[in-house]
């Protein structure tokens, strides 16, 4: 049986790799890329990094085309569903091409792969198609999210306090009810300036070289990292940029909770 | 200078270690280790083996008397504050007696340092009181969460959803507002059994050898994991599990989402 490991790799520091995570490149045959179409030059050199480091001497590398993608699209979610669908095409195909019956292919996806990831739902895809079949692992990473709460050096919850993950596009949409502290990933529009009075932990390349860090009230802070963000985009050609933000306890709360 | 690494070492398997982590280990002087009253063998054994496999050969270990904590108390985040507080007490004690100025001292923790864990905030509570200096620095480690959801091979969100992490005392109150996917830690209650319509992820000692782990939908399995959760806590002294609720998207949604 074809055994296909999904590898978390980490946010950025190649010391984010797992033991498991090590142990699983160094056993596998053939790794599975699926390079974006946009140059991240860090995310592709540490991937080389650690497939150099840890994987044995006759493995072997195949590149797929990642299919293009609608960033801005009116219908996201179906987008997100036809750009997955597609890309699961690509992967099945690369999968029967080079995979054999008896051989291990590893993913390797950056930060966590059950955070924010599309590897898991492809695979399921194509184990629903039918046409080939496949055991597969998932391994846990170092998510983009625990590096960052850890370069502030914060929790992520207060005291018995719940704490909300979510994107850019629904901050947009108003403050989450029911919490005062929210985890944000994915904000291409930098949502976080729609709310003065919170405070914001944020970092870009978070764990990099290239590593951004700010923190403080929005009011204060939140010009002063739009404008960071936007230079460091320029510089860079990409951003990768995560955030906490968190309000005093009960501001904006509704009756009853 | 003094310098502390606050370690996350994962969820239970050893091979969650990063290497991060098994650098900072072998950088330390001093392990200090704040035990629970109660009875996590394992957990112990896996801070040990650790210790043992990734430090230098002369560090020391001390260990400091976790102070009682009232399990459960009328006013929960009172109690934990006055909890946190003599623990931080108990703590300063450790480093001022065991910790040379130049010296490198590690608290190793579960999971991951951000994710509802008290030794960071205790680190800033010793600071804050200004008796002692250090610098500290913390590692991130792969969360019960993440090990969960690797395990179930699920994601935590769905496309472009928001997901809630919260405790099972929250829940108990009712479903959050505004969102379908909620990441439920430290319950005692079993308070999803309140939601027989929702798909349940659940584990406990995950990634350790004690390993379980059971999904479904609550009606169906909800009284399963009761019945194994009760077994298990009583067979092992303690219990650790983490959940995923997941209900069908919009399912109770409040107008406007």
């Amino acid at each position: 049986m074809r055994k296909i490991y999904v590898v978390g790799i980490g946010a950025g520091d190649p010391d984010h790799l797992t033991l498991q995570a090590a142990k699983a490149i160094g056993r596998t045959d053939v790794f599975f890329l699926l390079d974006k179409g946009e140059a991240k030059a860090s995310l592709v050199e540490l991937r080389e990094r650690l497939i150099r480091g840890y994987s044995k001497p006759r493995k072997r590398i195949v590149e797929g085309r990642d299919p293009d993608r609608d960033r801005n699209p009116s219908d996201y979610t179906g987008t997100v569903a036809d750009w997955r669908h597609r890309r699961s095409l690509v992967l099945e195909e690369l999968i029967v091409e080079h995979l054999d019956e008896d051989e291990t292919g590893s993913i390797l996806v950056w930060g966590d792969p059950s955070l924010y990831d599309s590897t898991i739902a492809i695979l399921e895809e194509i184990l629903e198609r039918g046409a080939i079949d496949f055991e597969f692992e998932v391994i846990p990473g170092i998510s983009s999210v625990s590096a960052l709460a850890a370069k502030h050096r914060i929790g992520l919850n207060r005291v018995g306090q719940p704490f909300q993950v979510t994107t850019g596009r629904r901050l947009a949409e108003g403050w989450p009810e029911g919490v005062d502290d929210v985890v944000v990933m994915l904000d291409a529009q930098q949502a976080f300036t729609g709310h003065p009075e919170a405070d914001i932990y944020w970092g870009a390349y978070v764990s990099t070289p290239d590593e951004l860090l700010a923190s403080g009230r929005v009011a204060d802070v939140g010009a002063d990292i739009v404008r960071t963000r936007t230079e460091a985009r320029e510089r860079h050609g990409w951003i990768m940029d995560t955030y906490l933000l968190r309000r005093r306890a009960g501001e904006g709360r509704t009756a009853g909770e």
